[in-house]
């Protein structure tokens, strides 16, 4: 209990009560000169370093809704979302932003349970809060975050240094989150897993880290528009084509249980969004180092398929059997 | 013109179309090691420097309404008030991310006029945009930015490093901007200059980084809130209060004279916000060197006051010559 429990508004706490609120909450690393409260922060980037930055935005309605998930969990995956693009990169995460414009009905209590979520999930990635911007929504809850790690240049995974020949493997499991939101908006009940998988994602940051530091991976993303999407980036910014076994591709129990009931929704491991697993190429002969890295972080990592020339384009092995030649598509933001 | 007009629908667009075209449009700058397109932009910092980041939220019907203002001054503004941060701490602004909710009734016109204005601004103020983040948003414009610059450790100003006894100067003319906004939400028409100065801030850059390099100032920050509130948090942070003489504080001749007729706007010189000019102290002895600084940089440079001890509050001597002790107040966001 703080000594501000008092205070139940937004009104009441005012943009620098919040602020303040926020400050003493929040932990600062090494590298924070100057942190929250200042024009700008004000941090150091190590020598040999090349800063990464990233940011999201998270809207209300468009990304999420209220009903479906609660403050904390909400404040966790906002953080979490922002810091699989630091995974993917193979880089470690030092400073996290975070702009808020807050609707009126929402109380202080709801505002501390999401920056308490927001705080936990960079506290856990070693990360600080240096920053960012609270203001008034007219409805619509909207969060912005950025987020800045940093890589060695020489280690740094993009999207465009994908070879021809090389396997292509993923972490996780995927569809689960896919599945948890076509589940809610269909009005059904999603297991505890898969709710878990779509409302409190895991940035893969040890095993983005180890993959650039041990000079496995070739390329890499984390995939938050679907496998077929995120892949589609890899292969136009490597111009290089690929083959994919879709029986190969690792799901949970719970999804292939539903799948099984329900093969209609096949689509969604391959265009659902939000898995945020890592998606990477290596050369066939690191199978084993791949293997014993995934021992290690206890997480599957799992060869889905194989980096051929462009001309090639993306064909998908369908667990029938037959071999179909598909677009890399996703989500389009802009369609309804 | 481009190969793409002939799209005039952002869900024709798509996103990643979108992000397309705003890549095409935006230079690179040396610093910036992978630009738009992958999971993080990666740039190198200046050995020496500390990276300076700050982030603003801009909400339709919050921040702006589309009525007002035309899509390229929105996006100028957009950059403008973000940079005006990296000024405020002395700083060289280097990288801009930029993250957009785009409601459907928004055209593939109005989003390029937007993107035109942004980098424009970017490209004046010698930065580059490296990122961001584009999805659409139910019904209103959502514009997020997050801002990256650098400056020499010891020479960065920040609001915490004020002394006693020194003097209180800004930039340019106070409360255009605000008194611009009134007349707007009266219902009535701002002069061409009002309407500049609010549509169109300008960033004073070059301002603080010669107050910062030539270690004039002691202390500084960007008046967005309204002069009272951004003093407050110098006032704050540094331990300190304040004389403010209120015939001291200059206004344009428009503001002026709009005053010598309705004089009971005088408020929004001291609490209306989003001037963007720089509020810092400096010792007394300087003001000779802050002259030569206004003359060469052929901006105003006003003296408006001294800081005191804590104990002394923040006095304002009236327009009419009465002395009274006010609050530090400004913009509440969460206020009505």
């Amino acid at each position: 209990m703080t000594k501000t429990t008092s205070l139940t508004s937004l009104a009441q706490a005012g943009e620098f009560g919040l602020i303040e609120r926020i400050k003493r909450q929040a932990q600062q690393g090494d590298s924070v000169v100057l942190g929250i409260g200042d024009d700008c922060s004000a941090t150091h980037v190590a020598e040999g370093k090349v800063l990464l930055t990233s940011k999201d935005l998270l809207i209300e309605e468009v990304h999420f809704r209220r009903c479906w998930t609660d403050m904390y969990s909400l404040g966790r995956k906002s953080a979490a979302v922002n810091l699989s693009d630091i995974a993917a990169m193979g880089g470690t995460p030092h400073h996290l932003y975070l702009g808020v414009g807050l609707p009126a009905d929402l109380s202080l209590a709801e505002v501390d349970n999401f920056s308490r979520g927001f705080l936990d999930e960079v506290d856990q990635a070693g990360a600080s809060l240096c920053g960012g911007d609270t203001c008034r929504s007219s409805d619509k809850l909207i969060i912005s975050v950025t987020v800045q790690g940093s890589v060695s240049a020489t280690q740094m995974l993009s999207r465009k240094t994908a070879q021809e020949g090389e396997a292509l493997f993923v972490s996780g499991t995927l569809g689960d989150s896919a599945l948890a939101l076509a589940l809610l908006l269909r009005g059904e009940n999603p297991s505890d897993f898969l709710c878990q998988r779509h409302h409190r994602p895991t940035p893969r940051l040890a095993l983005g880290q180890a993959l650039a530091q041990q000079g496995i991976a070739t390329s890499m993303i984390d995939i938050s528009d679907g496998l077929l999407s995120d892949l589609g980036h890899i292969l136009k910014q490597s111009a290089l084509g690929a083959h994919i076994d879709q029986q190969q591709i690792p799901l949970s129990s719970d999804t292939r249980q539903h799948l099984h009931d329900h093969p209609a929704d096949e689509d969604l491991i391959l265009q659902g969004g939000e898995d945020y697993e890592l998606l990477f190429s290596a050369p066939s002969c690191c199978s084993d180092a791949i293997d014993a890295l995934g021992h290690r972080l206890n997480l599957p990592l799992t060869r889905i398929g194989t980096l051929l020339a462009a001309e090639q384009g993306l064909t998908l092995v369908q667990l029938n059997g037959q071999e179909q030649r598909v677009e890399a598509r996703g989500f389009n933001h802009f369609r309804s």
